[in-house]
């Protein structure tokens, strides 16, 4: 997937990363939407790849990579003669003197990304070469990126692009190293034997390394989160291991982190208790990106810089996506005036420092993937006998949240479904990630006065459950 | 000169910051070519302003720029009357809420830079904003800049901008270190007193920063020098006091630094003297340029890249300059086929480091400012005794080099004028750095068959005179 990331835009293709997580449905969907005339499948995910293409009329070709250090030969791929290349043989019949496809225009597309498993309404966000070009230049100063750094993907490159580190990594010279699966126990190794300098990854990354992990790394390790803060106790452990800590956000559609959690040197003099409240904070434009600002959904302008008064999290900036792919109503109710609208609600510091308050009300992000909660609404609603559904976070120890539905059962019904097969029904029809992993059943979901569900409410209410893992303990 | 990098920009006017060694004449031909509205003068140099704007009809209005910690105030103003504003007293009464003027389109000038102080025809390198922000960026990754360095300015700012560092280390949150002279002992209590981190400069710069101090630097001091690299022995002196040389390529007309020696790990356990050998190459495109070449001037092919076949050094990427100002003549003959012509001759090695063999025939380098020798010979052609007049570059262990003048006498001269009177005449005419040092009377300059002065012959002579400095003593 890292040479990939290079060798398609090099021959005047454009990319598509999918997620190894999602099913095969959900990858027939994308493919379809995307009309992918090639697909590059990891042995590991043959099986899902060929179940996927069986749903298409119009295919794409299979191309196979088997070869792998890390033991991919042990995988078997049950339908081999759906394979038409090997990946390993076409880049042996490759011509080293080939003069790679500059793009026509800096704005032609380089990759497509769909920023959720969605089935309904794929979001398939589209950048051009100038962004992730400029993007990739500025990952590179946030971060302090030295040369030759020795970088681990714990970061999957199906997430935005890995955030553009595949193409600012190899522009500093650095080492990638790869992994399949997450464990700590290798990640640990490969630290070890690899001299890894840099990663990055959601905050339950960070939890997961350091959770059962007491020896302190041999030497500092940079590692970048992005979206909500670690947890003040995550971020100490992970510190006093060796971790150096930096934090920021982004979305799939700015293609990589855009404001950072720039650390003043005279803040290393405040209490812990001062230091952990503005580490908790997003941050600051990045220095390759324009503008960032909070604006009041009503009248549309700037909110006070009180650090209270929220609003809607706007930006503008270079690396801000050419739009959605085949979805012009989407894309103009995003890209407005020259501002792409997060969606996402925070407040603006008197220092200009931004807070996320509350994520994008549609989404919850559970171990770093983004499920849209009105996807999973849909499926429930299929359910013969719900009657209402609305799905919002629950705090979870270590997947940072995990959805939870709230629903209403039809009245009358003979038999009441439980929390397990609502579960086990969801499981058939979605990513297991998406999957709500707490079903609560009320006799009347909770209305506005306009008949809307409000889902602050319902966030409330998951809040006060507490961790999904916890209550289960 | 660092604040107004920005405000100049921030207002919607454009850049043009003088070379303060120029002599008034020069001065104001540039602000008379430019269109100068307004001209910042610091104390120091007013006099020198006063002059220059006598010359013109339409002179600019002059803020003078009295306040600074370094002792400003001891300077003299002649004629405080010329000075409309002062500098001080414009920042007090500005506007904390002016809401800067952006460009509207990216491809607008944001400053013109004078390339040598030539009088007759004056070459303005103008820059877009585009172009100055991505160089802007490179310059911050390509020499691995962290948040927060103090940067001490031996390397001036009316040098192409200082090579984008005014707005690199804004970037970083850096501190600038100014100062008006240069002077080893001062830039060595500079460095202790304010924990300078990076400074840049001509090799010239680090050989006078070394040649006589012995004490070792407290911390690393990172020296990046462009063009020719310093030599060997200076090299290594200035490594063991604690300076970590980076070394580059670039010109007024790239708007800094793109291209760099980038350094292999594996080249550490090379002997030292292939270590001296590949650091004396100037080395690969920046991450932020898109592609550099050597080529046959006769048939424009790319050369072999073989470390021996000359050719015309040829860019391009985002940096390059829009062009001369009002010199369409000149844009056409340096900017063809989407290429930068530099004019500077050198080959590319076999793993593609750039090698410089010989710089723009008619330039000498002379303590990091880039001398004409067209434009020398144009004022030593004015003088009543001279026949024939050619100027090349002699080697200087202080300078790099400086102008060496060949000159042939009128035939049947009562008096014939001695070395000594020529370089007095050449004073009066033009700026000091641009004087030749040295002045050789020939019966006839050599010719080739069709009637051409052959250089390189002159250039011969000049290296087998040696360095005029140690002819000297």
């Amino acid at each position: 997937m890292y040479e990939l990331q290079f060798a398609v835009p090099m021959s005047g293709a454009i990319l598509n990363n999918i997620n190894t997580r999602l099913d095969a449905t959900t990858v027939s969907v994308l493919l379809r939407h995307c009309e992918s005339k090639l697909l590059f499948v990891d042995v590991f995910y043959s099986d899902l790849a060929v179940e996927a293409i069986k749903k298409l009329d119009k295919p794409p070709i299979l191309v196979l990579i088997e070869e792998d250090e890390e033991g991919g030969d042990g995988a078997d791929v049950a339908d081999r003669s759906k394979f038409c290349y090997s990946y390993s043989v076409l880049v042996e019949r490759g011509d080293p003197d080939f003069n790679w496809i500059r793009p026509e225009s800096e704005w032609d597309p380089i990759v497509v990304n769909y920023t959720s498993g969605t089935t309904s309404s794929p979001k398939g966000v589209v950048h051009c070469h100038r962004g992730i070009f400029v993007m990739s230049l500025d990952s590179l100063i946030d971060w302090t990126v030295p040369k030759n750094p020795v970088y681990l993907w714990t970061l999957p490159i199906f997430h935005a692009n890995g955030w553009c580190y595949p193409w600012a990594i190899a522009a500093v010279g650095g080492t990638n190293v790869c992994l399949r699966k997450f464990q700590a126990p290798l990640i640990h190794r490969l630290i070890r034997d690899h001299g890894v300098t840099h990663m990055c990854g959601a905050p339950v990354v960070l939890n997961m390394l350091t959770a059962t992990h007491e020896e302190p790394l041999k030497s500092p390790v940079h590692f970048l989160t992005a979206g909500s803060s670690p947890p003040v106790t995550v971020l100490l452990r992970a510190e006093s291991l060796g971790f150096v800590i930096s934090h920021g956000y982004g979305l799939t559609e700015t293609a990589g982190v855009v404001v950072s959690c720039a650390w003043k040197p005279q803040w290393n003099r405040l209490p812990a208790s001062d230091q952990a409240r503005l580490k908790g904070r997003q941050g600051v434009g990045t220095v390759g990106f324009t503008e960032i600002d909070v604006v009041d959904p009503a009248s549309g302008r700037s909110v006070e810089r009180d650090g209270a008064t929220m609003g809607e999290i706007v930006m503008r900036g270079s690396s801000v996506m050419l739009g959605y792919l085949k979805d012009p109503v989407g894309t103009r109710k995003t890209l407005k005036n020259g501002w792409f609208f997060t969606g996402d609600v925070g407040v603006l510091h008197g220092d200009g420092y931004l807070e996320i308050k509350d994520r994008s009300k549609d989404v919850i992000i559970t171990g770093g993937e983004n499920v849209s909660s009105v996807e999973v609404e849909a499926v429930l609603y299929t359910h013969s006998a719900v009657n209402e559904a609305a799905v919002v976070a629950r705090p979870d120890e270590q997947w940072g949240e995990t959805p939870c539905a709230f629903v209403s059962l039809k009245p009358g019904l003979t038999r009441k479904p439980t929390e397990k097969e609502m579960i086990e029904y969801c499981r058939e029809k979605m990513p297991r990630y998406m999957v709500p992993k707490t079903v609560v059943f009320l006799d009347e979901l909770p209305k506005t006065s306009t008949g809307k569900i409000p889902k602050f409410v319902l966030k409330e209410m998951a809040n006060k459950m507490g961790s999904t893992r916890l209550s289960r303990l």
